[in-house]
Order: structure tokens, then sequence, then C-alpha cells
């Protein structure tokens, strides 16, 4: 007998936006949570501080979507904010451009693979799954040091 | 005119597992990385151990995975491991468990709406979504206890 096999779609492309979206609101309520000091310079065991990590989200999230959707992977170009409104209002430029621009994906680059940045070889899907995961990860950190300087993070369920 | 909305795909149930087991191979090694008496003891910022993070997605995975199946939510209610050794082994054991259990998920219940453990609503997926990134989250906490043991993490990218 012949067993049948049949992909079942677990997710759309809008509930990956909106996941990722609430994700990135935690983030933006994770920076906020900072003293601005602490944000630019406090970390542990030898990591970066969280304007850093940051950052880095920055230079992965919108270029990504760049990427998966034309083809193109260009390095963010923008400059580096050096306080934390600054760094605030980037992020929310970024909300708005990933709400722009991530429906307009053509449907079959989420499969495709591609070369992201000339480096890493995955999905479209799967390099945007990679920038969520990361944002998750360094966040975590980021919770913990907000614990070692006695702040109470935000809530992981709040989006 | 009529826009059209079409729902794309972006992720089949079978790369929801795969992505899933990824992170579930790094957790393990995050765990392994760890000294046993650390392990079990250590923490920043009156955080928890990495063993009570680990505990909590044990008492998640299988649970979800079946609740999500069956729409029958039930506490796990294995014994708490008390060794590195046996953390792995039920950390193993439920490797298994995922790999048979997830793919017989009926596809209806992904999207399909339910209360999870009677507290929690949300789609099928959502709350497998939420299981996964409550790991990332808590595993980059562990990565910081390691790094201020001086002990350095596992590879992110790494599953």
């Amino acid at each position: 007998m012949a067993t049948e096999t049949v992909s079942i779609s677990a997710l759309s492309a809008e509930d990956v936006l909106k996941h990722w979206q609430g994700h990135r609101a935690l983030t933006r309520g994770t920076i906020e949570a900072f003293p601005e000091d602490k944000l630019f310079e406090f970390s542990v065991g030898g990591m970066r501080p969280f304007a850093e990590l940051a950052w880095e989200f920055i230079r992965m999230a919108v270029p990504i979507v760049d990427g998966v959707a034309t083809g193109e992977w260009v390095e963010y170009s923008g400059a580096k904010p050096e306080n934390k409104e600054d760094l605030l209002a980037l992020w929310d430029k970024q909300t708005r451009e990933l709400n722009q621009k991530f429906p307009a994906i053509p449907p079959h680059r989420f499969t495709e693979v591609d070369k992201a940045f000339g480096q890493w070889e995955m999905s479209g899907i799967g390099t945007i799954q990679y920038a969520v995961d990361n944002e998750i990860h360094h966040r975590g950190q980021g919770y913990v040091y907000l614990r070692a300087l006695g702040i109470g993070p935000p809530h992981f369920w709040e989006r």
C-alpha cells in the first residue's frame, strides 16, 4: 500500500509577520526598560551591551526582508544610533518598513533557497526565522542584564 | 476594483518540527556545556538555574503536542530529574516522542483555537510556537550563565 504524504501548512506569511512584530514590540519594551547608560554600557560575562544586540537586530531585519523579496543582499548602511531616543526611533521606522515590505515578498521566495548576504544558504523563510530566533535569543540575554541590574523585564507573553 | 487576498503558506508542519528539533539539539548541547553542580545551582540576578529552565521545557514539549493533537491538556506527571544524566536521558526520550507524535497532529488542529491547559487561548500552532520561543528565550539566558562561568556556549547556528 502506498502512503500518502501531504505537506500541511502550519503558518501563513501573514502569521510570520504578526509573530515577528509581536516579538519586535517586546524587544522595544526591553530597550525601553534599560536606563540609558546601562543600555549602552552594561553587560554580564563580557558579552555585548543590549544596545549592541539591538543594533544587530536592526542590521538584520529590513535587509533580510529586502533580500528575501528581491534576491539582492545589501548590508545595512544607516548610521548607528548613539542614544536611546535615536535607537527607538530607528526601531519604529523599521516596524513600519517591515509592515510595508513583508507582504510584498513573492510567495515562491519563502521556499526558494538563496545565499543570504553571499554567506548563509537557506530558504527565504529559514533566513527570516533565523532573524526572529536570533532576536529572541539575545533579548533573553537582555533579560538577564535587567535582572542583574535589579530591573524587572517586560512579561515574555506581552507582544 | 477588488483586491485578491491570498494566504501564503510559509511553513509546513514538517518544517515546524524540524525547526523545533534543531533548537532542542542546541538546548541539549547547552545542558551538556554546564558542569553538573552549576547546572542545578548557578544563576545570575536571582533567576532560575538552567536545570530548572530545562525542566520547564520538558513540562511543556510533549504535553503541548499531545494537547494540540487530541484537545486534552494533561500536565506533565513524570519525576523531576535530579542529575545531569537523568535530565539528558529524559530530554532524549522526549526527542523520540516528539518525532513520533508531531506528524500525527490532525491538520485542522494547527489553526484551531483551543485553551491550552485550560488557560492560554491560542491556535495549535500558536501554542507550539510559544513553547519553541520560550525555549530559545530561556536558553539565551543559559548562555549568559555559561559566559559568567567562563564557559563558551555552543554556536547558536549549530542545530
